[in-house]
């Protein structure tokens, strides 16, 4: 294994791909497969291979020429990269129906984000559990994000709390906040926001079907 | 408005960066902004000016140099690229939590995505209703695909469910699959298949705030 560049700039189109590879290498891993070719992953993931290689060559040297990637020790790179191998202590706030899909999701904590705390401000949630996991009034953000270390803050609030509430974690010390909502949140430069909007894979694939039917 | 040019080639980063573009122009329009650089466009969704600027030229003249963008004009521009000035008609496969959440996802109507069926083996769900929509059960998809002109099928089944239900949509005529399972469909090269995976997000936060912790 190779120590990865620690002071290249990476843009974050490349870091945004990372997770994808990273994805595919690791269903490759569980199929057994032991080398992979930038060609074969490209045509999988729908990435050229020539972004493939020089993605992975800003932090590194992780294939051999001819040969292909080594998927394992590829896999374990990625991961350490993205920062997979450790812990991230994470919380929701807001039990509709993408919040307690979300703390039913089960393909978080195999990649080591551990929910800890659930938000709301319905009387009729709070105190119970989703999945061994409790739901608190919102007013008590400061005292659980801080005793139970939590990283990371998923907002799925409807819109108009959206802010408040990215506040407050803020304020509770949360680095990150992954938002569901469809606003543009306002943080401090030191805390990152992932905004996510499920209707923009229907989008791309609304393109793709409009010129295939016409 | 201009006409965009039909026979480009453009590149699949590009055309999934056009929901993000129309997504923030869209807000920027409820705001009432008229015209926007792509500079600030730029800044506020985390791609370069350049990267917009070479994106949409792809597809016609949209702005006005050293003016910027005009918000309402480049909205509709794009909204018309990405085939949204239609309705699609979609039907979910599996009310799991998330199959759940997303026939309650409010986000999708209008951009034209429009819930037709919902399918589940479960006999307690079938012939139970979500917003109005029929859960039905998954044998009766190919009669209700086709009778409902549904191009559009999502799987929230669990993964070793999804590759059955898949092809089940495909002989039904779906042209388009949203894939919510974390497997590789196999589908004929005339249908398109987009495939969310949740956890790219927090991956791509976890790197982020690896290098600010440590």
């Amino acid at each position: 294994m190779k120590e990865h560049k620690e002071n290249a700039v990476i843009s974050k189109a490349t870091i945004d791909r990372l997770p994808l590879y990273y994805r595919y290498l690791k269903l490759s891993q569980e199929e057994g497969i032991e080398i992979i070719s930038s060609d074969e992953l490209g045509r999988k993931i729908g990435v050229t291979p020539e972004q493939i290689r020089k993605d992975l060559s800003a932090f590194g040297e992780f294939g051999k020429k001819g040969v292909g990637y080594y998927v394992r020790e590829l896999t374990r790179n990625i991961g350490e990269i993205l920062g997979l191998n450790r812990q991230w202590n994470i919380a929701i706030a807001g039990v509709g129906h993408l919040g307690w899909a979300l703390a039913n999701y089960a393909n978080f904590s195999p990649q080591g984000f551990q929910l800890q705390a659930i938000f709301d401000i319905d009387p009729d949630k709070i105190g119970r559990y989703i999945n061994e996991i409790e739901i608190f009034h919102i007013a008590r953000i400061p005292e659980i994000i801080a005793a139970r270390n939590i990283q990371i803050g998923i907002v799925t609030v409807p819109a108009e709390y959206a802010q408040d509430i990215t506040t407050s974690y803020v304020e509770a010390g949360i680095k990150g906040i992954w938002n569901f909502a469809p606003i543009k949140l306002e943080v401090p430069t030191t805390v990152h926001v992932v905004s996510e909007d499920l209707s923009i894979g229907l989008s791309s694939m609304s393109y793709y079907l409009s010129r295939q039917l016409y």
